[in-house]
């Protein structure tokens, strides 16, 4: 085929064509606001200069260390400087990050540094226990360096070397080395996995560069804004807020532990205006309120996802001063990839319908290229009537490169040019995306499926519930019906009945729960309700 | 080399890799807002669905007629909706769209269909008599469409159809041709030149996404935004601001003709939050505003560039409650490319002071890799002292493919892996671009170099200079001195002897202009001082 005259002798050239990748807002951050401060934790801030001069020790002590292109450097830590340097001194070198979960358990790390072929890690005092574990299961040498923070709660050193020491022999002018390529991996994150060996979501440069972006631009975050670090930044790169809060020129504020307390005195003492957590940190942070002082008088504007946050929990932290965002993606996403637009239309209804219409997960962010809901066998939209069930697929730029190592897993993802989420949702006639269940979460009773969600929906709206679970338990008549685990507020009291009562009184009766079981719920080590150990629980009631 | 774990089985797919485009932005915002107005024109109004669904006519209309990927599809018209729709529906097929400059002679028209092998002309009837002229000396065959705007002045019908015909036969829900490549041209812009033929600058997909990207950041447009069309749209395809409000989901307000006062009366009636507009419209504006009786509350946001603004300028727009911002850039960086970042410190500075701040280029911006002023033969970075002067280079993802049919040009203009922008500069000890003029227009008397640019801006200052333009002029004694041409405001008086002596008492002798000349100004197309005219009227100055 002939080239078109746009084509001939106008290929990519160094002067017009520069891998997309997030560090490069670190050294624009750093150029052109060099004295603001980046970084606040505890007693200790950064300015940009000094944030970008310790990133770049990182990256040219790692380099000093043979670590290059392709290499990969875990990392054990909390929500805490280190940590954040790491997203950027890593990369630099072209070497990946692989950002692990501090609450797994010492034989799921020693599986995720061996298949993910670490040659570093970098470890936090507090997590020595189960890092040693790890260790001693290894199948392979490598260099571990201590993050030895005096702000944390102590624990043994178990390197060669302290963080500190290591980056004092690094330059804090190096510069790097150039990318080859955006498609080149910045990042590895194992999702949590409730069954089977965890898989290892590898991310791109370009992903990453344009997913902050997009999250820059939904929350709305400028140069004056002032980000809390709430959500672990070992969950997708803190769903990418890692570089978009430097790409914005805020500031970022640590968090060492996710304490509702703290974090109000943060709100207040460092006036933050933004931040991201799990419906299920809302809802811990609604409680605290009750019994905190601090006032302020900023909105926070809080994104939320994980999971759908029940209505009363939108309710309760509007009334506290956030305004809250819902955002749904996965760690193969790069967290976040649609966000449930407010419309305008929805500002005078009241509070309960407009809760329930932000609940939903709604449309593509503006990077993604699409999201929506398909028949996964016909790959055809389904009716957007919010009742067909069909399973969230998600096309763009900020989807992972895939799962390391994993080429049966990938074929499954991507079949017919669509990220396969594994989640249910229907479509509402505005296009927003209303998640149903996982896949396994669905209750099929007498035929008809009940979507577990949509039963905690209801539950929730209870007032002596703090946290609910609805889960299939086996039935000889029905197939399976709704069995829920509830949670109680604390000092709130309610009967099985009760609880019976109030489902019948709000919703469909094929719906209602016929068990109610009370008690605390089961967590992943990402604060995810365990529903597999629930649903295991639900056989063996009798 | 053996590819790492993190390339292997990952690369690029349909679900994770999609071709950046700003066509995606009107997509997105047809989905998420569709009942929100998009255009306002006259009285004419249209939602993000019926934008959407005339760009989609237009697109399937044009692949009716066989224009496909590759083809040129040229346009001259007016700052109106059919502009808008032009650079939506002719990328989604993979065309590209060459908007030319409504000031152009019929000459430089057949010149620019001819080279960039135009197959469409959509043409505003106001046009028609240059354009009926410049068809005449067309040695190919195109098909030609007439925009028949009844807010326009009239004109003949030239084409064999009218814009609303043409797209009537086109699909409202047309979804495009998919990009192969974001490396695929967009569009076609042809420099003015000052010498020579005009040299046309090749856009592609994934620049013209990222630029639209950053300066919706720069400018901090979001979708309560309503942006006035008072920059013209063929002018790099107005900085990309095109694509920039619809990423932003923002409100396009259309403007026929640059009317001074109808400008106020339209940032009234549509609450105009942002605007961009060369100086020169500063200006006029300024002068306009002493008789203009509208009021409005809202701060403007305004992006000036296409020259330094002078600080009388932006001190009179100031207290008229416009904020400005000076971006800088050329057409081969799809407009602004740096931006005069606004820091915290000046903001108690007197106003003379910040405003001088104010009128230098600045940094890159987010999404520029490099933008620095090096000695264009060592490409050495110059010394930050705001001394020596070097040339303004700038490297990137919104730097143009190249000019169209000139490897000679694009050899020169992409050495050494930087583009090399013919600005000479300063840098400051804040790392900010001060521009003391094109190569040509230095003055170097008595073996000193004299920035025409300082003794300007210094004149500006003068109560009764409206425009002030200073050239070289040949001299025996020194080789040549400042010459300066000054328009003075109406009804304003100054001899040249007070000219000079104001010019004595605020600036280094040397640099004073020995020869003042009143009268207009001629200007280019674009509404750049022609200074090559003043250069050859001063060297017959007697």
């Amino acid at each position: 085929m002939t080239r078109s005259i746009f084509e001939a002798g106008l290929d990519r050239a160094a002067a017009n064509h520069v891998p997309l990748s997030p560090v490069s807002f670190l050294r624009r951050a750093a150029e052109a606001f060099s004295d603001k401060v980046a970084i606040i934790y505890g007693d200790r801030s950064y300015t940009y200069r000094s944030f970008e001069n310790r990133c770049n020790r990182l990256g040219s002590a790692l380099a000093k260390h043979g670590i290059g292109e392709g290499d990969c450097v875990s990392i054990m830590a909390a929500n805490t400087p280190e940590m954040l340097e790491a997203h950027y001194g890593v990369p630099m070198i072209g070497a990946v990050l692989n950002s692990l979960n501090i609450r797994l358990d010492a034989k799921t790390i020693a599986f995720t540094l061996n298949h993910g072929e670490a040659k570093v890690l970098i470890t936090d005092r507090e997590f020595s226990g189960v890092v040693r574990e790890a260790l001693e299961h290894l199948d392979r040498d490598l260099l571990v360096i201590d993050i030895d923070d005096p702000e944390g709660p102590g624990g043994d050193l178990l390197g060669e070397t302290d963080y500190e020491t290591f980056i004092a022999i690094g330059d804090p002018d190096f510069q790097g080395t150039p990318l080859r390529d955006e498609w080149q991996a910045i990042s590895l994150l194992y999702t949590s996995g409730t069954t089977g060996d965890p898989k290892g979501c590898v991310y791109h440069h370009r992903g990453a560069h344009l997913n902050s972006i997009d999250n820059m631009i939904a929350t709305g975050m400028s140069r004056d804004s002032r980000y809390l670090w709430t959500l672990p930044m070992f969950h997708a790169d803190g769903w990418t807020f890692t570089w978009a809060v430097t790409a914005a020129h805020g500031t970022h504020v640590c968090l060492r532990r996710l304490d509702p307390k703290l974090v109000f005195e943060l709100i207040e003492k460092h006036r933050v205006t933004h931040m991201c957590a799990a419906p299920i940190v809302l809802t811990m942070l609604a409680e605290a309120r009750e019994t905190s002082t601090v006032s302020f008088s900023q909105t926070v504007e809080c994104a939320t996802g994980g999971a759908a946050p029940p209505s009363a929990v939108i309710e309760r932290m509007e009334a506290m001063g956030f305004r809250i965002t819902h955002v749904y993606g996965l760690t193969e996403t790069f967290g976040p990839a649609t966000i449930c637009e407010f419309q305008e239309k929805w500002r005078n209804l009241p509070l309960l319908e407009r809760s329930k219409l932000i609940a939903r997960q709604g449309l593509r962010s503006l990077m993604v290229e699409g999201a929506t809901v398909m028949n996964p066998e016909t790959m055809e939209e389904t009716p957007r009537d919010g009742e067909t069930i069909g399973e969230v697929m998600i096309r763009g730029n900020t989807v992972m490169k895939g799962y390391l190592k994993n080429p049966a897993a990938n074929k499954e993802a991507f079949a017919d040019g669509w990220f396969h989420s594994g989640d249910l949702a229907t479509l509402h006639p505005d296009g927003y995306i209303d998640i149903k269940d996982r896949s396994k979460d669905i209750i099929i009773s007498g035929g008809e499926n009940i979507s577990s969600l949509e039963v905690e929906e209801c539950l929730y709206r209870h007032h002596a519930v703090l946290e609910v679970a609805v889960v299939a338990r086996p039935d000889e008549k029905w197939g399976e019906t709704p069995c829920a685990f509830v949670a109680l507020k604390r000092g709130a009291d309610a009967s099985a009945e009760e609880i019976i009562e109030f489902a019948r009184a709000n919703m469909a009766h094929y719906k209602i729960p016929k068990s109610v079981v009370f008690g605390d719920l089961p967590k992943t080590s990402t604060g995810k309700i365990q529903k597999f150990s629930l649903r295991e629980k639900a056989k063996t009631l009798s």
